[in-house]
């Protein structure tokens, strides 16, 4: 399980008062970064071998400005050549909002997914969880 | 069914060359604008009659810098005070995303849901859709 | 003289209710983009030959969600290898904000500063404004 | 002297394969927290007694994902109604940007400036730095 402190930034509110809802899948993709480092130990675009094939957020509470916020993520499943994430995001005691993030091991060059290596499959099962909910964590 | 054109923005590309992914929900939420008008025709934040619960983004094709994306969007279900908004990204004759947005009609003094009235009901309806896929329209 | 018509995002605004100062940047950027083309035909970055060395924003009043706003962009100044790009943000017949941008031609390999080539001088010339304020034209 | 530690995010790269330019900003304006704190104890939008007049940041060097950014903020000069903020991003022992923000003390009601109160003035002194450059700090 890794864990990310988030310090919103107040270009990240909206009129609402609160972080703008778009704000969550940009704090995630953040926090899927050690995940990145497995698959892409340079982070350098030209080495890059994922693709994000779809994101699930739910917001269970209003996020606001000034007071950091902690993204715990974590390996769900591993497939063949693609992997779930989930993430949760909190503040102050309380959870804000949970997400699944499913990437696609592929190959840019020949467009296509390609099976997750064995190293690479070993590393992300020492990160997997098999009951996706952190709050006894927090 | 509302089509929005959006114009994507360099800042909104990252280093991977397209357009970051976590740019769909804010064009999806800018696309729902028709939607909340129907809920707050103020578009006033004090007004503000809705909370977003979930959003689901599937990814299909990479989005570029320098071209034109149409956002369509439709009702897919209303519930008792909950809708669920679909919407698609296409870019040059590409699907390049889709998504549904689950939203819930909320009084934010109680801060409790809120059935819809009628007359909303009656509104979002003549939005839906029964099968969710504007290939046919693009 | 350029015209950039750009839709405020809801995920612009901040929690002061209005279109986040941050923002302006973003719509200016986005607005350089017939200059951009006069520098870089193809837009594509591995052709970039410009860096921005200065922004500068000045705020006149308030820009909300809701209501479209006007970038008007034109050329101030043109120097050996910079330029220097005025540009003015309307909304509402309200002048919001009005910004200059410094960029430079660059080499990227050579990592040094470029004389702009006659060609392109010339097509700047053509959109070089003696008084920079376009009040008049709004 | 304030000292903000900023984890770029990856949304904030763009197709050039750096920090999008309009990110320092946000980053300056996440930086000025202390600042703010100072105007508005509380940070709440409804005891905001500032309004932003003008921004100017000049870029030097590029700035990268994947490395952590030390913004400097310090108070420049102090006026009867306004203030400037002078602000350094430095990222692994390079001085990458630095920019002056322009702030007034502002009556949102009477929508008027307003002188800066004694204690508010004696606090930013103890801000106030008389030369403009970090780089020995660093």
């Amino acid at each position: 399980m890794f864990k990310e402190i988030i310090q919103p930034r107040f270009a990240e509110t909206d009129a609402l008062g609160h972080i703008n809802n778009a704000t969550l899948p940009v704090w995630f993709e953040q926090s899927r970064r050690p995940i990145f480092k497995i698959f892409v130990p340079s982070l350098q675009p030209n080495d890059w071998n994922l693709i994000l094939a779809k994101v699930e957020v739910e917001y269970t509470a209003e996020l606001f400005y000034g007071e950091q916020v902690t993204v715990m993520t974590a390996v769900k499943s591993i497939g063949n050549s693609s992997i779930q994430v989930y993430q949760e995001a909190w503040q102050g005691g309380r959870k804000a909002a949970k997400g699944i993030a499913t990437m696609v091991h592929f190959d840019h060059q020949k467009k296509t997914s390609v099976s997750i290596p064995n190293d690479i499959r070993q590393t992300l099962h020492t990160h997997h969880v098999e009951n996706c909910d952190f709050t006894n964590q927090m």
